[in-house]
């Protein structure tokens, strides 16, 4: 990524679409800039059209969103992003990212993917190492998929502790309820979805959580990640910080406190 | 903009960082969705490496943004767009974008630009037609060039009211300032700029305005249009509603009243 003055930073977005957009703002928000040239060259692909919902495809089957996926990867691509994020969790699933990642390795060998599960994985062991009884928020086909499971190993010693079938289902409902969950109604948020979220996150602290992953990016347009008495982490903030500091680091913002 | 199943509408962005943002997300604010699927493809470019301060340039000279503004239009064209506009306000001035136009028209020529004072003027002269006395806020480029002029013309019946210098500067500053100004400062605005805004939208309605146009796409990151006794109008939601009207008619909104 180091050629060149210019790279750009690519956000596979519209899975959903303001969560795209809160990735992008994420690398802004994250950039040490007080003018306009001094942000980071970026560029959000927001194709919904092109990519089924990944839990829909998990849990029952379809097209597979990784068809979309690399359609917009390639869009990025020919538009000159050196390097490229999906801003879904769910779609990190090894059904999904499988062969999108083997199809984009083949097709766009120049576009760097950055994993935001791994990502985050990696800040939980690097930063907070004591940190093994972690909660997980997601979606079911999230929590079917097990795909924070293989980043996060038993055998290395972290448990992942998730909403029973009550929970998963409150938080689907917060996430794809069309009266008021957060893909229908993201301005602003509805106090319903977001009352489900904070419940789950607090259960999940009752059950020994030491840290919760908002591991879907819905739930941060809901919550913010610094408003809990337990750190809440943010798979998206997380991974625009290191595409900040992969591309620019002397540019990367210390963390926010809040 | 009719063929094909997936029109894309494309951003140009960077001028500023989270102005362009806020562009994408009047487009998803303004369409009609429950699910992902519903929303519009879209695109952001955000490349501001790329382009240089336009105010600067006018006052100042220097290098064209002309120049940057098209490089982003072309990678916004070779990912697949099939509109896109120019999310700032001082780029719409003749000496910058009448060079930008004529480059894109001549090597992008299925790029359909939309042009956001047009679409402004356009809007005041369809929707308030008795709205002639007409205030504008702006940067102290686009106040310089009279750009707003050459659409909202005094042979027409308009009246532009402008602030006085004093009252430019205060608002230069509430874009510009390194320590308070909305370019440095937008996540959250500071107060002060944000007063600065206030108080000269009230000076302008005490000299008359009917209407007060926020002319600069920073200054809605600041105050929302919704907020004032006055009718403010913000170009650029004015404009995303404008390409959804053209992409997809049936998927606009109701405009908002707040």
């Amino acid at each position: 990524m180091e050629s060149g003055t210019a790279p750009v930073i690519g956000v596979i977005g519209g899975v959903g679409p303001y969560a795209g957009l809160e990735f992008i703002r994420y690398i802004f928000n994250n950039t040490r800039a007080v003018k306009d040239q001094d942000h980071l060259n970026c560029m959000l692909v927001s194709c919904p059209s092109l990519i089924p919902d990944r839990t829909g495809y998990l849990l029952s089957g379809g097209e597979n969103p990784a068809q979309g996926l690399f359609e917009s990867a390639a869009m990025l691509c020919r538009a000159g992003a050196r390097c490229a994020v999906v801003a879904c969790n769910t779609a990190h699933s090894e059904r999904i990212f499988g062969p999108f990642r083997a199809r984009a390795a083949e097709s766009l060998p120049d576009l760097q993917m950055v994993n935001m599960l791994e990502t985050c994985a990696l800040h939980i062991k690097e930063e907070s190492p004591r940190c093994t009884r972690i909660g997980l928020l997601a979606t079911k086909g999230t929590h079917q998929s097990r795909v924070y499971h293989e980043y996060l190993r038993e055998d290395e010693g972290f448990t992942l502790l998730e909403p029973e079938q009550p929970g998963r289902e409150k938080i689907h409902e917060a996430i794809y309820n069309e009266r008021f969950g957060i893909k229908a109604h993201s301005h602003p948020v509805k106090p319903q979805a977001r009352n489900h979220i904070i419940y789950e996150i607090y259960r999940l602290v009752d059950r020994g959580a030491q840290a919760v992953i908002l591991g879907c990016t819905e739930l941060p347009l809901a919550v913010s990640a610094g408003d809990f008495s337990v750190p809440v982490i943010d798979p998206g903030e997380l991974t625009a910080r290191r595409l900040i500091a992969l591309t620019a680091p002397e540019k990367l913002r210390e963390p926010r406190r809040d």
